[in-house]
């Protein structure tokens, strides 16, 4: 995304900022929640010390708040949690647009608030998100549908069903965060290259996943990352990519029955991970529609227009 | 297991030695397996130095091997890995006291052997132990038994069946060390005490097993480590007992349908961890037996008596 020059802008419909666990992402809106200019910085929960946030959004934003007074802001993510800059209550579900914009945590009335999680139940434990609500309200406002089933990849993947345009369930998958581990952390790390990981490997991604649909259980398949290198059936610098393969795949064979209806599942990422479930989701029949950046960039922009309208 | 008087021994029938990953453990042995005199050292794979091997043997058994020069010592373990003393090329399924006795790698024959490991096929994805195979050569022994189902936990679980006498088929999952992993190094290490797990706590244990059972995953239903410590759902030190049950309950789910026939399954392994996976099985409707380090014992000297038979 080029930064464009400010001088050149039109007067913003909202100053969005995506603060997560490692990075903050800032853009000036219009009101159909386009990009008119863009910034981000290595600021996020993880980075920042405690109590640290004001300062970091005054360096970050403070110059187009002086510029546009007037102007809303309204985060999402991680900012909003026990340990960010002031913690947002859960909203249960079914929560939609409606509900999110009536129940936004404001800093300052009106002008600066952080978009609340989304908590829901799962036969009595609780599970949570944070950051992903304003990229579903977005999606669906995108696609113009009240009801799909989105798959939101990450560290902490979240599988959300949406039904009259309110999130009505979701679930997490720790699938990013196992692959680190197990990709560097394990036993199994001694069969893979040190280094970064290069392109993915298709043929070896997909054996992966159609791996991870049989019986016997991740913790079974993983072993076979080991069993592969020791036995020479796989080249090492294809299993990293096998490895993302079952990962992935059990996560699709374990939520995508619960979560997913028929229909379209909506992938919404950064280009190359979400690439993968969508390709992991086709070859297990799924069809699928892939969004980026802009799905949290509208429903900031969405849940603006809610606001104006109470 | 206290320290026999040397002067005290009858002649002994085996020098046995359980060497692995993180120690080595030697005993001698009777005809039946019984441990006459038994010691035991940090020194496993993990451990020596490359080509520490015969050192170490050497310091460990030594005097037992001069004092009793005709004495056959057999070894079973990682010792006979690639990266171990000598690698004993698997031996293939179907595996029994016979296939393994003809397969013995031997580095003085007939005199200081090691007991090849087991490979198998999974639908073209190989397993393999080392180790495992005397224990349940042993167990059956032991149990008077041809047929059984065993298992046998671990870092790296085994589900071990047995047909007609031989191990015909196993699978493998990296169970501990997913526990380990989780419990240290991801985002649900925040979430627990950190320092030593104290005693199990059964009922959260259970909890995590059942939780296991429900759809959904493990990947998925690991997040709700964090999630019931986010809403205080369960007190913080029972957490880590909730995340064993979690990794043995999903380890349960997948490998007891295709592994375990109907009737009773054989737990071996330490006396803690094996209560702990029999109490699992026990809940999910498993009639259980348990067995220990005489199960290792009593299947070298097996082993040695079908060498004898040969």
């Amino acid at each position: 995304m080029p930064m464009l020059d400010d001088d050149l802008l039109a007067t913003p419909a909202c100053l969005g900022i995506d603060w997560g666990s490692t990075s903050l992402r800032a853009a000036l809106l219009d009101a159909d929640g386009r990009v008119l200019a863009e910034r981000s910085a290595p600021c996020g929960l993880l980075q920042l010390p405690a109590g640290g946030w004001a300062d970091a959004f005054e360096r970050q934003v403070g110059d187009w708040r002086a510029r546009w007074p007037a102007l809303r802001t309204l985060m999402a993510g991680m900012v909003g949690s026990r340990h960010g800059w002031s913690e947002a209550p859960y909203c249960g579900v079914p929560a939609g647009a409606g509900e999110l914009a009536a129940a936004l945590h404001w800093l300052e009335p009106g002008r600066l608030g952080i978009v609340p999680g989304v908590d829901c139940d799962d036969a009595g434990v609780p599970d949570v998100m944070r950051g992903e609500e304003t990229q579903v309200i977005g999606a669906m406002a995108l696609l113009q549908r009240r009801d799909a089933t989105l798959v939101l990849p990450g560290t902490h993947s979240k599988w959300v069903r949406v039904e009259h345009g309110r999130i009505r369930h979701f679930a997490t998958a720790m699938s990013g965060e196992a692959y680190a581990l197990w990709r560097r952390q394990s036993m199994l790390a001694r069969s893979l290259p040190a280094g970064e990981d290069g392109p993915i490997d298709d043929a070896a991604f997909d054996a992966g996943v159609e791996r991870a649909q049989r019986d016997g259980g991740l913790l079974h398949h993983l072993f076979g990352v080991r069993t592969l290198a020791l036995f020479e059936h796989r080249p090492a610098a294809s299993l990293a990519s096998y490895l993302s393969g079952l990962v992935i795949g059990d996560e699709l064979r374990a939520l995508a029955p619960p979560v997913a209806g028929a229909g379209e599942l909506v992938v919404i990422g950064a280009p190359g991970l979400a690439a993968r479930y969508a390709r992991a989701l086709r070859r297990q029949g799924h069809a699928t529609r892939q969004l980026g950046d802009e799905a949290c960039w509208r429903g900031l922009v969405e849940l603006g227009r809610r606001i104006d309208a109470r």
